[in-house]
């Protein structure tokens, strides 16, 4: 076994240097906490590689150890890594923790404030999410977000949290890298999109324009409602819509994969007429 | 309360009558009966309103009868419907039935042996999946397949059940409506499609062709592999493979997100080639 990197180990379930890592199902239900839960091999590579979130500490079942080795060295050296066994785990976490990776970060203090200037004046594609409820959805959306290149995500406050922990798995740490920005209300969103210069895009099925015809403008906003009732009918109605070619009698994309179908399209568009992106 | 279709009130646990509703959660783990289990009001609709599986029975709870009362009517006349109090329907389920909407249909004798020629002859665009291990994705395919237009969906035994109650869920009905049939192995599966005159397209990184640069052949065959590891090398080498622009340092897209973009990009070509399609 490889163990680069020197693991404190926990054996008291109630041991004070472990609290955030108590009871978290029951801590997935409270918001607006200073923390978050990172679970997973997969998402604990991306919080290491990524620089938007600090990282307080990490628990790992002591037989992942191994297989984690090389990401816990990428940690900052001030970073304190646990290592508990599995009775020991789970007693912590209050239910059988399969897969024994987690780590706790710190939210960031500028998530429910309108994006500075300075920073959003090179979005170029963002995608904006009114009343989005599900976490799966919320995840789905960062993670296609992250691999087909939007620059941000903006939500309401009616929007479920992102940080929760299921919604950052299925994102596979997408929400820890494309930068998210969360308004008090839709409204309050969209008009500051339309002033920040994003043409307003939104998904019908009677849309104007066919996805595959259309010409992204120099800043798309994409904005997506929740599944079933879509977009509130005043938001829609500042938006140009498109319509996705679907076949007759079952209509029914989720809306993460409509963000996909979009973003790709924007991203294909974008390519042939400025060549790869830098960014 | 509209209730336009006589129901058959259930109030002892243990009717004979609702027998195949019984322990639900067991008996998705069991792969192989004759049944599966509908569950819930988009799932019902669809399956109501299909012709390839046949249905046995309905059971509902009694706060949901009114809401769901059209499409019981529009159900066989000889399909009953049982209605139950919550108590009833939780004792039957063994778990709380929140939805609150089931119904049981039979599984189809076909769907083990390879499909028919006089069927498969008019397929131009089929999914193909080896050893796909996960319901969700497994119903987020069929969910693509059906509102993007795959004429059928393809799979080695080595995938999931497509039956599984969240797999239906998921699909939204989708595997109801959408053929499929299930090969004792990929490699039998990838011989089948070869034979039938099926170009075999894969996904990769280091792909041939990009997406939207791609032309689809007169019939083409979609192969996917599980996420993680993707095809197995043998399959993937009698592939033409296709990349997808990806964001650098994050080439990780859902499996059934790929397969979308694939299947709206075969929709439009297809459609701008030749118009809109007739099925």
């Amino acid at each position: 076994m490889i163990e680069s990197r020197p693991a404190i180990r926990v054996t008291d379930p109630a041991d004070p240097r472990i609290a955030p890592y108590r009871a978290i199902r029951e801590r997935d239900l409270v918001r607006g906490g200073k923390r978050f839960i990172a679970e997973g091999t997969s998402v604990l590579r991306v919080l290491a590689g990524q620089r938007r979130f600090t990282i307080e500490s990490a628990l790992i079942l002591e037989s992942r150890l191994a297989g984690v080795a090389g990401i816990l060295a990428s940690l900052p050296a001030d970073v304190p890594v646990h290592v508990a066994a599995p009775d020991v785990m789970d007693a912590i976490a209050g239910f059988p923790m399969h897969r024994g990776v987690l780590a706790v970060g710190h939210r960031r203090a500028d998530a429910d404030t309108p994006p500075e200037p300075e920073t959003a004046g090179n979005w170029r594609t963002v995608v904006a999410l009114c009343g989005l409820s599900n976490h799966d959805n919320m995840g789905a959306i960062f993670r296609n977000a992250a691999a087909l290149g939007a620059d941000a995500v903006l939500m309401d406050a009616q929007s479920c949290d992102p940080l929760y922990r299921k919604a950052i798995r299925v994102s596979v740490g997408g929400m820890l890298t494309v930068p998210w920005h969360r308004f008090e209300t839709a409204d309050a969103m969209v008009d500051w999109l339309a002033a920040a210069g994003f043409t307003l895009t939104g998904l019908s099925p009677a849309g104007a324009s066919a996805l595959e015809d259309w010409e992204p403008p120099a800043r798309a906003a994409l904005v997506l409602g929740t599944e079933g009732p879509g977009l509130p009918g005043p938001i829609l109605d500042r938006t140009r819509t498109l319509r996705i070619a679907m076949a007759n009698g079952f209509d029914s994309l989720n809306v993460a994969t409509c963000a996909a179908l979009v973003l790709h399209h924007v991203r294909v568009r974008r390519k042939g007429a400025s060549g790869p992106r830098s960014a």
